[in-house]
């Protein structure tokens, strides 16, 4: 059975908190295989937690148990739940951060934590990242089932982190993540694209930046130029080799990134 | 037995001195779990160390060695030590830096770490961490005796870290930790505070803000506004629902926090 | 069998891609110890990354495997290698990264990464640190042979790292790092200063700084002060007693540090 648990948050690298989440799973669990997705994530920023357990969950093996804890509503009465899929299960609120899972994986089911005695004998009003989410991660792994945690669930929080959306004239995404070298990934899919202009006829436009093809690798370009590229996810990225997007281009999360009908063709006809 | 060892540093993440401490741990205990607390101490900062590991070590199970670093006398003439109490087993420098433990764990023993068998070859004057204190947790977790490692010794440094301080009229304390969400974190216990005003009128002072009331959730007030509420150790804390104390209030550690009879009353009465 | 792996990249902490190699892992290797030694080299900074596996890959048990993967050239025709030493398996990109490893260990030989077997199914032009290099430490975890991965090379990409010359009159290094703690490190051994001043007449200079002695240890100095002194791997390296040499003295990597004759003695000869 697999031992192995990640964990994703917004508790940062400073504090004992992501600590204290492994002790409690180590206290059931010893030789707990606990791995971190990261713990990075901008406080209370369910989409960028999502996005960085898009990018990782999927690489574990299944039946590996993910707890996310982003977590703005800690306290208040929204839901813990658990997600069943056929291949992970995923502990964590129910504020949209496992959204993309019901996308990609196909559902099983979503209970409602609420057994307490699955739970740590006092909850903190805090920190359910200890005493709730770590806690019935790691009886996961024991090898309880869902049944035992609480009532099945229909109506879990969704929300569309994505914003990939499909014009007459045009894909048109968001720029989801920055990351660590400053690569501006987008969630719009090489095979929407390949769909939608077969002819491969098209540019990519961000802020005033025009691309009239996609790249293979960075290195296709020269060092310091820009390039638009597909990344590790196999969805549209802008690039700079050598160098950070971000930084040359002023672009930022949320930033519009487009795909239409090269302007030149239009144009010509 | 236990195979758990646990790493506090203020080693940061960036150079490889922390895996060379795993290494260590690893050649010696090759099945060893190892977690890290954190590695984010502020350099040198003893009581910030103090504090990760007393809110991340409890949460561990029984028999887990505690390796704490934080260790400016490196090299000197300061003593290090193993610590046994009924729960753990700590080493690291004579610095102060269990203080807290001293407190919260029955004692069992102290020892000095003496024997030069159970140390690296060749120990480095700068890098004890690596050739001293993760050389003997390993050993620890090996299972060899406190007796084998040195002469028990009965005067440890402490050093008061928490400053909570009972007045006729207050509990006086400081911020002890301004957490990655920028929440202040004291160390005046629930309890402390539930005895000194058993009927609940008191109220928190922290620079020129006041709080009549103890929240029991950051959402109980709106995103934004400050709250004084017990956090994740059961203490007295100051947050922003959605945002950091630190930030708005201007917060630091080492701030003065107060808990007293409510102004109002003392006026009335 | 060792079932410890390392990691070494400039990944960051702050996406998922570190926790998809480790995914790529364990999927292989259920039972992997996975080690990191850091993810914060300078983004491309193939030096840095060879300075950081310097200081801990050696301290892992015999056996163990070392991915690192600092990869300008990923997606170009640069080659994927595997390095095994009679102590260590290293996997990466053949960038030089590897280059302490051919001075300081014993190579047994060097195969280039071709066996396409070995790697995911879908290999992306722009993350081999998960789809080739983690996959193919993973299988070297399980077993398999060097011979398996691809042909014998004699000519892996070298290029010195340390800068360290020896002249008529003195020994000429560089800072290699600047630690979290500010101490500048050079790999100017002890062995090498020993061997050319046996007389121990000598000092050290670094920008407009001179030493003319070598410390034992940090607080053999008053807090504040600067000091010369072997670090822990046994190199010259130039701190400040409770403070960053880098921060008081202005050092940054790649600056200048030399041991010479000291001057005085010139002088009076």
């Amino acid at each position: 059975m697999s031992r192995i648990l990640t964990l994703t948050t917004d508790f940062g690298i400073s504090d004992g908190y992501v600590a204290a989440m492994k002790g409690v799973v180590l206290t059931c669990v010893p030789d707990a295989q606990i791995v971190d997705i990261t713990h990075q994530v901008p406080p209370q920023d369910i989409a960028a937690g999502a996005f960085a357990m898009y990018g990782a969950c999927p690489f574990f093996p299944g039946g590996s148990v993910h707890v996310g804890v982003v977590d703005p509503g800690v306290g208040s009465d929204r839901r813990g739940i658990v997600v069943e899929t056929g291949q992970f299960l995923y502990v964590g609120p129910d504020n949209g951060l496992f959204s993309p899972v019901y996308e990609r994986e196909k559902v099983w089911r979503i209970v409602a934590i609420e057994n307490e005695a699955l739970m740590r004998p006092q909850v903190s009003s805090t920190f359910h990242g200890r005493d709730v989410f770590a806690q019935v991660g790691a009886h996961l792994l024991r090898g309880i089932s869902c049944g035992e945690i609480g009532p099945e669930i229909e109506d879990p929080v969704t929300c569309d982190l994505w914003g990939v959306e499909e014009h007459a004239d045009a894909l048109v995404g968001r720029v989801v993540c920055v990351d660590h070298f400053g690569n501006a990934i987008s969630m719009i899919a090489r095979s929407q694209i390949d769909e939608k202009y077969p002819d491969g006829d098209f540019e990519i436009a961000i802020g005033k930046t025009r691309f009239d093809r996609i790249c293979q690798t960075y290195s296709e370009v020269k060092e310091g130029k820009t390039l638009a590229l597909y990344g590790s996810l196999d969805t549209l990225e802008v690039a700079v080799c050598g160098g950070s997007a971000s930084q040359t281009l002023g672009i930022k999360r949320g930033d519009v990134i487009c795909v239409c009908r090269s302007q030149d063709r239009i144009g010509r006809s």
